[in-house]
């Protein structure tokens, strides 16, 4: 049995006069909050406003970087070269980052989002150029990737402290890979077998596949869709579960 | 006679596939840059290039926050409240920060940037929520603003090293303000004028407005216009002038 | 007793991944559609589909061009040069109407949005320049403006149709102008006092201002607030209302 | 030997205070003006300047779609799904024609822009897409494309007049498409290599692949690439070439 977990949410990715997510109350729940920085959601007010409400709750902060697609909420794959990459999770960490330290905290964690989150799972040259900014920026902050891919493997490689991520609500292949949510059986929908993924996890070090097998997996963090219309009820049960199993909640250790 | 004084140029203001500003040929005569942050002008890769090349002829680097206006490149004043002012502000530096930290060196100052300039130099309230959050980024960092104006008071309230910017190539007027764009004499387009108007700041502390009055002044940092196409032999003329006074170049003494 | 007015609504304010309004429900009540054009809010997917579902209700369909600031959701008031604005219109304009004719269908009208709006209707040089841009872009379509201010002057100069658009839920003054909504008292939250406010105007021309004077009105049609949560509902109830007065509810008829 | 050609430029592509392109030059040699909308480069003021300046000189106007990615000047591969790819097409075609259409004038043509125009070059489906577009809005209009590319197919598949692009200063592969920028010898820096190049597609209706395989190719219209530096000079050549050839240069006649 794991004895401690992190639960995380994206966060702040409200824009202007639109909003997003049940924020204040997924928070209650959370250990770590990782913050849209502005690319692909979040301004600078609501950012400032974010951060405020985490650090309230001692939450950990993490940026949320992305590919710069306000339009397409950072979710469409996009060729942008390593440099790039780089410079655009730099400016993202930092910008994030003001905010906190103007508050009198810091920053925990990074978390790139969506279409960059899934490049740089696959991608290592990318993986590389977003662990070196994170790590360029401030070596004592956890790097969170999917479990097993180029990025967590870019971040150890570089020195960081990173962090496995795991869903509760998204199935895996018998390579430990996420079934794409374009084939059917990728989302569990159903509450109780999404919690049973978890304890699963929590108590064997493993996922149940797709297709039966059994696979290893040594989750650090746990994602709570934030945009979901039930993430706040979600994360409380999770929270309740990881409770009764006596599992820790608790943000990444940082290296501080 | 004052014994030294800054060059500030704005820089880093082309954006993607688009150039502005002759940075390179520039930075050999200036002691400050204020680079753009990608809401006026600049990009992440513009910015991480400017800053290398700043401190590599260690040229002190600062930020240049503007209204998040790319169209009509921060020149159009627009109502912007002060929570907002503050944030935008503390985002900007924050990202500017970053690239920076990343690079081994450390931001020394705050100059806003066109219209966020001109409302900052007349509207208090503006000017002290810019100076909190230069203040609450880093108390260490000199707010740059208009020779006499709110924003420079405002930095010197909130207890800010702050440096009183002055133009070689505007008219004064009577009061101390400049002369506005849109009268004629505004602009000071002949260079041997323009380096006796510093050269009368430096000797005199004093500069002849328009009306021929005599007006105090007294300057921290010399603007060169970078966006102008002899930027750069201005730059270096005005630089012989000062080291025939005997006036020595350098950015302004943060408290380091 | 007035025998036909139109009822307006601001639609197709949601952008990428971000929700407003309840457009399909706010459709069945009204009989113009000011779609939101990509510069405050929409984007060509949302534009599409709002003009879609426009045209499957016989509901007429207005482009609702705002200044540059998805940020502010156009809310900002900014400087903006004449030869821009006119140049912000037609390109909204256009881009609206290419959807209309894709579809088989034609633009009707055209509405300013919020800050445009608001400055069009006190600015005689800028309300020309909106004017011409709608007259240049196609004389037959209809210009809507706040009853009485410059922007409907300037369109029944240039030769447009004009439409005097007033509201239920703002109070007047006793100069015929809205209630500022900073000063007390400039909202009605009351719903039969808004309705009684619309009775009042269809019945006599006039409505009562803050301090109980009657004031001529003469309305073409009436503004239902969109993003107001209960937008629908009143909608429904003010329809029902001038059935009863035996007010059609229509579009103006323009010039076709 | 063909007896007439049309020569094509792209235009229009500053954007806010950043210049880009002789367009001025350019347009005293080009037939057709593929105009910048917005998404990539230009703004309203520029669109309306350079069509402006097109119609003067009787140059056919088109519209120059693009991806949404004004940082990347739209020359980012990007997941766009074709209902996405149709209503930015519309969007920016409606928004061109506008300007046409206040100027008295008319839209002829649409050459989308970079990554769209590589992307539609080899992926059916959203050639499909962008071709329904192009037709929906106005069935007269020509359609550019890469000559022999999917985007051709489409458009005339859909109905519309096509126009098979070629360039002067690429290279050829023996299957008829163009030499990779990626690899070696994929441009032709050589003035007199790139006007024989076009001679010989006037003549033979064939060009030589980059390993001598002689490859029938039959041009309607060649790209001058308005970003180079001798851009206008090229074009001035190419045009006296065409003349001493006897091949008239004009815009592909629409179906009007």
């Amino acid at each position: 049995m794991k004895t401690a977990i992190d639960l995380n949410c994206d966060m702040g990715e409200s824009f202007g006069a639109w909003s997003m997510g049940a924020d204040a109350a997924v928070l209650e729940y959370v250990s770590s909050a990782n913050i849209a920085c502005g690319f692909h959601a979040g301004d600078p007010v609501i950012m400032r406003r974010t951060v405020t409400a985490a650090f309230e709750r001692a939450v950990a902060v993490g940026a949320h970087p992305a590919l710069q697609d306000l339009h397409g909420f950072g979710r469409r794959a996009m060729v942008v070269a390593p440099d790039e990459a780089y410079a655009l999770v730099l400016y993202q960490v930092g910008a994030l980052s003001g905010f906190c330290r103007a508050l009198g905290g810091h920053l925990s964690h990074v978390k790139p989002h969506g279409a960059l989150y899934n490049m740089a799972a696959k991608d290592a040259v990318l993986a590389d150029a977003i662990a070196r900014a994170v790590w360029d920026f401030d070596p004592r902050l956890v790097l969170f990737g999917l479990a097993g891919s180029e990025l967590v493997r870019a971040g150890r490689k570089v020195g960081l402290t990173t962090a496995n991520e795991v869903f509760a609500d998204r199935t895996y292949q018998a390579d430990g890979t996420l079934t794409p949510r374009s084939r059917p059986g990728a989302m569990i929908r159903d509450l109780s077998a999404a919690l049973a993924q978890v304890e699963r996890m929590m108590r064997h070090g493993s996922v149940l596949a797709l297709d039966g097998t059994e696979v290893a997996i040594d989750p650090d963090t746990v994602c709570i869709h934030g945009d979901e219309p039930d993430a706040a009820q979600f994360a409380r049960e999770l929270r309740a579960l990881l409770m009764q199993l006596g599992v820790a909640v608790r943000a990444p250790a940082a290296q501080r």
